[in-house]
């Protein structure tokens, strides 16, 4: 957790008044008790990646991104007002106390929005398994915008929405929608231009596999992790460029259904970014020794004429993309593998 | 193996010309079938690595570089004319066929040497254990040119030799020193100035741990994979500069005998090394998931206030670097470990 988040600056206060200026009801009339706002998000992958910020107050990325979205994993968040001094939150219906770090950044996320004298109850749930290694703070912050905006009844567009979640954290910009999401990075200092959008293109054949790897240390957070590799890895100079060029040649290959074109960027991406980590100093490297066996098994399917890639974030799992052709010796290959068609709801 | 190596270029045959021009006693003499030529060279680890080549065919590199050599590791060779009408070439007591990859290439080196209507017979022994993952054709083309000295009687100087052992394998230019040396890039295109020197500097304390890793994948050789990293790696771009920068910072480290500023520039070295190959296209990993485990164990050390780096070169094996105060520390959390002392023979 950042200490940037911990407290909410002027130039987050003008970011926020900008996206929500002309929807402010709230201000207008009172939100009673008996009141709640409900939102829903799915966790999202990003095909080519997010690594670094041009502005760490406003989560402003140095790149664009393109994700998937995976339906039926992701967060489901209630909120509504009370008169209590202090905003209670429940993660998995576990009340949680008011010093943990998931309260604190979520109470300093919720000050943007707060009416005078008044406090959040806030009940998420993620329906993604902690373990399986999928971000949840994307979903999180998507979820509980939505939330927000159905409680306030801003009626906002989803993308005045993925500002507010970009907000809080710089991922759940996307996960806003379900299919494919395109982040841009945006030009502005203000923030503004920097959202997410759909892509209307659908992909019923491709498949996501999901590969747990357990942990044995404590990983460095992604929003350390990334200030971390722009200060200290020489490397990183190329990556931003490197990340537009990839995004695009990934647009193309959504756009035109070529698995393969997808599959060799996506990797070729998610490497490029760990490579920036790994020559980061103190070294950054989130693979475990599991997770570099399981890359090897998919380069030895590869070897064997299969069409399967990996993609990892900041953590230790893999996740794999290949068609429905696939499937078989995919869950041949790996036992322990959960798998999800975004497109193809079975 | 690459072709490059299998035929000698006009190129290559003017650089040898340059190197030995006014040292050819061999034109004027008749060599006996008598003399022999003996030739003894040191492996040696890079501490600032060399990875792409600004000329392939003479073999020079993109940046500078700086080593330890290990005494004791390395090869012997003994060469001799003989009337034959091929070389004959035994790699530790083993003839090999003239087909072997390593005949090819060796043939297609002395080539450059060879008198006419003339083959050679080579004696070559690695005192490297072959599993230990220590490059044997820095030290091999190292022998190899100190015995062709011996036996042609060039008395060429070791800058020179070590110009010669440059093309059979870059980094053997810096096998023909103890201690510590310097290979510099160089500027020239005729590739005069890209020699190995040493640096007149011991460090008793220092120790180099080699663990052995098991490779279970045939890894690309390092002539293909630096090629397609410099083709195919967009991050690659920043690379030769920091090579240059971290060698400065070892120089320095050397000279003043810094442990931890020589060990966390070695390490940040080899890591963004190895960065630049992962981010290659397809790409190059050759870490092994025991190599993960290794690391994993020197950054637990570290943590738990134990100096001790690692580097490594193309293959999975780590190469530690300690004091010597930190011996048995190493030696109980690596079972399995050679330590050697490069000042200070026990």
């Amino acid at each position: 957790m950042s200490l940037i988040m911990t407290t909410t600056t002027l130039k987050q206060q003008v970011f926020v008044h900008h996206v929500i200026e002309h929807q402010l009801p709230h201000n207008n009339r009172l939100i009673t008790t008996q009141e709640y706002g409900i939102g829903q998000a799915p966790v999202n992958i990003a095909l080519s990646k997010y690594w670094g910020k041009r502005d760490a107050t406003l989560n402003l990325p140095m790149n664009s991104s393109v994700s998937i979205s995976l339906p039926d994993l992701g967060t489901k968040t209630t909120i509504c007002i009370t008169s209590t001094q202090q905003d209670a939150i429940w993660l998995n219906n576990e009340l949680l106390s008011n010093n943990h770090p998931f309260c604190i950044r979520l109470t300093a996320f919720l000050n943007f929005f707060r009416p005078p004298n008044s406090a959040f109850q806030v009940h998420t749930t993620n329906t993604v398994p902690t373990a399986a290694g999928l971000a949840s703070s994307a979903s999180g912050y998507a979820a509980l915008v939505l939330a927000l905006n159905d409680l306030f009844q801003w009626q906002l567009s989803t993308q005045k929405l993925s500002l507010l979640a970009r907000l809080g954290s710089g991922s759940a910009s996307r996960s806003l929608y379900s299919g494919f999401a395109i982040w841009h990075r945006g030009q502005q200092d203000n923030g503004l231009d920097s959202y997410a959008e759909p892509i209307d293109t659908q992909w019923p054949e491709l498949c996501i596999g999901l590969i747990k790897i357990n942990v044995q240390q404590k990983p460095i957070s992604s929003t350390t992790g990334m200030q971390n590799t722009v200060n200290t890895c020489d490397l990183y100079q190329a990556w931003p460029q490197q990340a537009e060029k990839n995004m695009q040649t990934i647009l193309e290959a959504i756009y035109i259904n070529d698995f393969e074109k997808l599959g060799e960027t996506v990797e070729h991406n998610a490497l490029s970014m760990h490579a920036t980590m790994m020559a980061t100093w103190p070294p950054i490297v989130y693979w475990q020794p599991e997770s570099l066996a399981a890359m090897q098994t998919v380069w030895l399917l590869r070897q064997q004429g299969i069409l399967v890639y990996f993609t990892m974030d900041a953590g230790p799992n893999l996740k794999l993309l290949f068609p429905e052709t696939e499937k078989p010796a995919i869950m041949q290959a790996f036992g322990d593998i959960q798998i999800i068609m975004p497109f193809n709801k079975n």
